[in-house]
């Protein structure tokens, strides 16, 4: 092959170079992500010389690589997904509020001083995309099913809609019941309960736990059939939809897709990957302008 | 922002999703490097699910992110370039022959039992760029700048080719007379030299130092002209052209850029990268299939 400065050959890519800044997914598994294709797109479109990947870790690796991610220097910013989500929380240096009270942390950026900040997006995204669709959750009984990274940010913010009853399901007791008890001291007027109550009895139906990713057959409730009335959430990106939002579907019911809940969050994601001051609540604000004023990007 | 599933947002890019395979060039600075651009290409072009990004990382940093890059799993080879070449090498598990030759590495690949293995391309690269030219060695007087990590494999290559004489001249005079008497235990036939010769006796001027990256105003020999019989080659990216390039241009002298090297190497490394069984010599075939035949991609 000959090449020559003054004709160059057509042999390059124009979304990447040698200034692009780097965003990383964490998860495990990891193929079922969104982020690359939505976050790359929203940075892209902002301007920003930048691109989100995807990065599969397993959990015994995740410290060390969550730690040493920091030596990389035009690596700005993390999303965490399944299931590192509250490992992140523990190991980040800040924590905004939404992270402090459900005690994960789903977005994560570097402040000029090498130190990784994070804050929790899910649960203000899934009321998000249920309110979107126009439901309202005065004088509703909610049923959550999953009370890990995703389930306990969920937990918070639906507390703050004040719903009639809220009921939490996990198959792990001891972390439910402590779960509630924190959420009954920060909401001492909220019905919360611990268990599954009979499907005709609940209005709205989210699942916020893994059964049912990647899994076509799966699906983190039995039964066959629901009643028209109960509106169903699944914070599942993949498969679209699930089993339980196919049946809930068939069943004739309002279907809320994970996709919905993760488009409503891409553009806060951002701002706080790239942003200097940042909402991360309605009503507080988390400020690491003074940490990351003279970040690069 | 209201959102359904069957009026999906058109917010993604389409060269990147959770499935991607992901490469990094780790080199210090990064700003100059060609390879995102120019292997994202290569891989894509091949059809594979894969991107290249740059990550910047300080010597002090290397060891650490090195190793620890191997428990991110979808990440599958590295591209190294100044100043880690050299480390590269000594914290591969296995090397090819190129680099045990030379005592640097340029490109890295995942076995399947998650360890690094590594070889050198830029003295073939360098080779390679040179005689696209149509330029011949036989006869020649040839110097050498610099004896890092891309020098070192050079000088090999250069060895390999029995020009008439291999002046190699670096800061380092200890470094250069070890790499010398090396080279003389391999080629006992070939002339070698320390240091710089005047330059009306060179025939053929290679510049491997990193004087000028970045940096347009300085060169690595002190010349405002040469004389129009001397070939000059620099392995230097960026700025194209470089100070010695433009002066070699200036004095009506031929001149070949970084670049061009560059382009000769892209097909080679992403073989070595993506391929169970690699050439990476012309007499020496280098198997690391049986370790790495299950690697995914």
């Amino acid at each position: 092959m000959t090449t020559s400065p003054l004709n160059p050959p057509a042999t390059t890519v124009d979304f990447v170079d040698g200034r692009t800044r780097v965003f990383a997914i964490i998860g495990h598994p990891i193929e079922q992500v969104r982020s690359p294709q939505a976050i790359t797109h929203e940075l892209q479109r902002r301007g920003r010389n930048a691109i989100l990947l995807p990065f599969d870790v397993v959990p015994d690796a995740f410290d060390e690589v969550f730690r040493h991610l920091l030596s990389i220097g035009n690596l700005d910013g993390l999303i965490i997904t399944v299931p590192h989500k509250i490992r992140a929380r523990e190991l980040c240096t800040r924590v905004g509020p939404l992270a402090e009270m459900s005690g994960s942390a789903s977005v994560i950026a570097r402040t000029a001083d090498n130190k990784w900040v994070g804050e929790l997006f899910d649960g203000k995204g899934c009321i998000a995309a249920i309110r979107n669709r126009g439901v309202t959750f005065d004088d509703k009984r909610v049923v959550l099913l999953g009370i890990g990274g995703a389930g306990a940010g969920i937990a918070v913010e639906l507390a703050r809609q004040a719903p009639a009853e809220i009921h939490i399901h996990d198959p792990d007791g001891a972390k439910t019941a402590k779960v509630i008890a924190r959420l009954r001291s920060r909401f001492p007027a909220q019905s919360f309960a611990a268990g599954m109550p009979a499907l005709e009895r609940v209005d709205i139906l989210i699942n916020a736990s893994p059964v049912g990713m990647l899994d076509p057959t799966r699906m983190p409730v039995e039964a066959s059939r629901f009643t028209p009335h109960l509106i169903v959430m699944d914070v599942i990106t993949n498969p679209a939809p699930t089993r339980l939002l196919r049946t809930a579907e068939a069943s004739g019911c309002m279907a809320i897709y994970g996709r919905e809940m993760f488009d409503t969050q891409i553009a806060g994601a951002c701002d706080f990957l790239l942003d200097t001051r940042v909402i991360v609540a309605d009503d507080v604000r988390f400020d690491h302008a003074q940490a990351s004023v003279s970040r690069r990007g």
